[in-house]
C-alpha cells in the first residue's frame, strides 16, 4: 500500500424525468436538483432526460460555482437528454448515436424521437485519464411482450463495442445511465462481460439505500404501480459502473441510492432514485501489473460467446419481425394503389363515353382519393423506416458473427497458448468466419 | 535495423460507383474489378460505392480464394456502400453513422439516402493489430457554392473523433476512402493534423499513376468534365492514410493508382481510380521507442488549434444557414395554415346563411385544402429535419469549444512543462472553457 497513490472519486447518475408539459413539477424537482448536486459537489454528475436546454442551462447556472464544466450532448429531434456537470476539466466529448431506438409511429412512448445515444467525456483526475460515459437505453414498456427487445440488445451491442474500442488508453472508466434493463438482462449481461465493467452495486464493500439497490420503486408517487407488475416493491435498471486499467485499480467503497423522498419537500428528485458511487482509484507507482489466470480468462470467454450467441438469436428475431412488418407496409401500400386504379377507372368510364352523366359523387371521389394519397404516403415512408430498420439489425447481426467466430479462435488457443498468440494457428475446417 | 521485424502490407482503395440501373456498365465493371483483386491479391481491399448486396456477393464469391474474409456495412435506406476484404482474418467490425449527410429533398444528389458512415475492422498482421478504416463522405456536386461543406466538416470531425478514440490500442492504423476533399480543404487537414494520419501519396518514396496523384481524371469516359471544372486534368479525392504507433513505424514504398483505361477492356473499373499503397510495417524488437520533439510538438498542437477553430467557424455558418431555413419552413407552414383558415371561412359563410347558395366550385374547393395538406405536411417534416441538423450542428460545435479550450490550455504547458502535466496548472482568468 506504501507503494500507491490513492484518490477518491465521487460519481452520481440520475435520470431526472425532464419531459416539458408532461413530466409533473418539473421546474420545482430541477430547483431540488440543483441545490442538492451544489451542495453534495460530486466529482461527477451523470444526468439523463434533460430534455430541454432551457433546464440545462438552469442547472448550469445553477452549478456553476461547485461544476464548473459541463456538456449538453446534442442528437436527434428533442436532443439525447444526456448531460455531464463536473468539477474537473472536461479535455473532449464525443457522441455515439445508437442505430435503433424504437418506431416513430410509437408517439405514445416518445422513445424515437429523443435521439438516444452514448456520451463520453474524457476528464482528467490528477495524472490519470478518465473515459466517463452516460447513456440511456430504450425503454420497456411490456415486460411479457417486449416488442423493443431486439432494439434493445442492439443498443446494448453497439454501446459495449463504443466503450471498449474507445476506452482503451484510459486509465479509469466510468459509466452511468439508465439502461432500463434488469441485472440478469441479456443486454446488460453482454455489456459486462464484454467490457470487463463493474456493477457498484454489486461491488461496493458499504451499501445504504433502497432495498435489493432498487432505482424504480414502488412507493414514487410519480410511479404507475401498474407498469412495475410482477415487481410489486420496485427494479433495479439504473446503473454506476467502472472499471480501471492495468496501471489502475479502481474499488467502490461506498454506495447509496436516494430513498424516494426528500427531506422538508412535498415530492422526489424525479421517478427514479439518484445513484452515488465513491470509487477509490489506486496507481501503483511501480508501474503496471501483469495477472493474468488463463483458467478464469478461457472460462469468461466461453461465457462470452453464449451471450453473444444469445444477443444473436434475439437480433434474428427481430429481423424477422422487422421483415414481416416491411412486408404488411408493402402489401397495404399495393391494395392502396389498387383502390386508386379503381376509382380512377370508374370515374373514366363515362368520361371515355362522352357526354354520359357521371355517376360519382364528386365529394366521395375526392375522400378516396385523399384516402389512397394517404395509405400510399404512410406505407411508402413505413417502407423506408422498416428497410432502415432490417439494414440496422443486419448489420449488428454480421458484426455479432464475426466477434463469436473471432472470440471462438481465441477460446481455442486456450490453454496451450496465450489468447494474443492464437490467430497464428488456422482455425479447423469448415468453422471459417463466414459460416 | 538487425533489431527489426518487417511486414509488407499491400492496401487497395477504389470507389465502385455501383448505383444500380443509373452507373454504367456496373455488371462488367464489377466483373473486371474482381478479376483484379483476384489476381493482385492486396492484403485489404476497401470499397465505397457498392451499394447492392448483389454486388457485394458477387464479389465475396468470385474473392472467397483470395480474400476470405469480408464484410459488408449496412446503414441507413440503402446502406453504407462501404465493404472490406481482407486476406487476414476479420476479428471485429464496428460501424459509425455520420449524423449529418445531406439532405433528403435533395434527392438528384442522393447522399442523404446513403446513410454515410466510417467503417472499422480490426485485423491482425502477424502479432501486430490494426485498425482498418473504409469511409466516404459527402459529394461535392459545386466548389463555389458548396452548400454541403458545413456537413462535410462536421463529417472530417466525427472521423477524426471515432479515429482517435478507437484506434488508442492499435498498432498500426490504416483508413482508405473517397473523402470529396481536396489535400488543402479544410475537413482533410483537420483529419490528418488530429489524428497524425499520414498521405500516402506525399509519404511514398516510389509513386506510378496519375499525374499529381489524381484520383478522378478528365480523360475518365464515366466523367462530366464540366463538374471538374476549374480542375482542367482532375483532382485527388480519394486516399490511403497510415500511421504507426509507439511500437511500430510504418513507412510507405510504394503507391500508384490506376491510369483510366484498363487492358483488354473498353472503359475503366469506375469513375474513381484505384489507389494502392505498399506499408512496411517495422516492429523493434527492443521495445517501445520514445522520441518527442517538445518544439514540434507546440508547433503542431498551435496549427491544430487554427485548424479547429476554422472548422468551428464553418460550423457556425451551416448553423445560420440551417436557422433561417427552418426559419422558412415555420414561416411557410404559417402560411398553410392561414389559407386552410382562409378557405374554410369562405366555405362557411353560406354554410351559415342557410340556404344560400355555395359560390365555392367543389373542385376548387377539394384542390386547394389538398395544396394546403400537402405545404403544411412539407413544412412539417422540414422543421423536423433542419432541427435535427441544428441539433447536430450545436453539437458539434461544443465539442470543438471544448476541444480547442482543452488544445490551448495544453499550449500553455509548452514549453515548460510535458503536455500531461498541463492540466495541473489553472487556466488564465477569463478563459475557461465555458467562454
Amino acid at each position: 500500500m506504501a507503494n500507491t497513490d490513492s484518490v477518491n472519486i465521487r460519481v452520481l447518475s440520475l435520470n431526472c424525468w425532464g419531459i416539458r408539459y408532461v413530466s409533473k413539477h418539473t421546474a420545482q424537482r430541477y430547483a431540488m436538483i440543483g441545490d442538492m448536486l451544489c451542495k453534495e459537489e460530486h466529482d461527477v454528475v451523470l444526468l439523463q432526460e434533460v430534455w430541454s436546454e432551457k433546464d440545462y442551462l438552469f442547472l448550469k447556472k445553477k452549478l456553476a460555482c461547485s461544476h464548473p464544466h459541463s456538456h449538453h450532448f446534442k442528437s436527434g429531434v428533442i436532443g439525447s437528454g444526456l448531460a455531464i456537470f463536473s468539477k474537473h476539466r472536461i479535455h473532449e466529448t464525443f457522441l455515439y448515436r445508437y442505430s435503433l431506438n424504437g418506431y416513430p409511429y410509437m408517439a405514445q412512448h416518445g422513445d424515437w424521437f429523443g435521439g438516444k445515444a452514448v456520451g463520453m467525456a474524457v476528464l482528467k483526475f490528477g495524472s490519470l485519464t478518465a473515459n466517463v460515459y452516460v447513456t440511456h437505453l430504450h425503454a420497456e414498456y411490456c415486460r411479457d411482450k417486449d416488442s423493443y427487445l431486439p432494439h434493445r440488445v442492439v443498443q446494448a451491442w453497439e454501446l459495449q463495442q463504443f466503450v471498449r474500442h474507445t476506452s482503451v488508453g484510459a486509465d479509469v472508466v466510468i459509466l452511468g445511465g439508465d439502461l432500463n434493463m434488469h441485472p440478469q438482462d441479456l443486454g446488460n449481461r453482454l455489456l459486462l462481460s464484454y467490457t470487463g465493467l463493474r456493477d457498484s452495486y454489486l461491488e461496493a464493500a458499504k451499501f445504504d439505500g433502497c432495498e435489493n439497490g432498487m432505482t424504480l420503486v414502488a412507493d414514487n408517487p410519480f410511479i404507475c404501480k401498474k407498469e412495475l407488475a410482477p415487481f410489486e416493491k420496485g427494479i433495479r435498471i439504473d446503473y454506476i459502473l467502472f472499471k480501471g486499467s492495468s496501471k489502475t485499480d479502481v474499488y467502490c467503497d461506498f454506495m447509496s441510492t436516494t430513498k424516494g423522498s426528500v427531506p422538508d419537500h412535498p415530492f422526489p428528485y424525479s421517478d427514479h432514485e439518484a445513484l452515488t458511487s465513491v470509487l477509490r482509484l489506486e496507481t501503483e507507482r511501480d508501474g503496471p501489473r501483469t495477472s493474468k489466470n488463463p483458467d478464469s480468462a478461457a472460462g469468461k470467454l466461453a461465457e462470452l460467446v453464449d451471450i453473444v450467441t444469445e444477443a444473436r438469436t434475439e437480433v434474428k428475431v427481430g429481423l424477422h419481425c422487422a421483415e414481416r412488418m416491411r412486408y404488411t407496409a408493402s402489401r397495404t401500400g399495393v391494395m392502396g394503389l389498387a383502390l386508386l386504379f379503381l376509382e380512377l377507372a370508374i370515374a373514366a368510364v363515362p368520361w371515355l363515353a362522352l357526354g354520359a352523366e357521371q355517376p360519382f359523387p364528386r365529394t366521395s371521389f375526392y375522400l378516396l382519393a385523399a384516402l389512397c394519397f394517404a395509405i400510399l404516403t404512410a406505407t411508402a415512408l413505413l417502407y423506408v423506416f422498416y428497410t432502415t430498420e432490417l439494414k440496422s439489425l443486419q448489420g449488428a447481426e454480421d458484426q455479432m458473427r464475426l466477434a463469436v467466430g473471432s472470440l471462438q479462435e481465441k477460446l481455442r488457443g486456450f490453454p496451450l497458448a496465450l489468447p494474443h498468440d492464437a490467430h497464428l494457428r488456422p482455425p479447423p475446417a469448415g468453422q471459417g468466419p463466414e459460416e
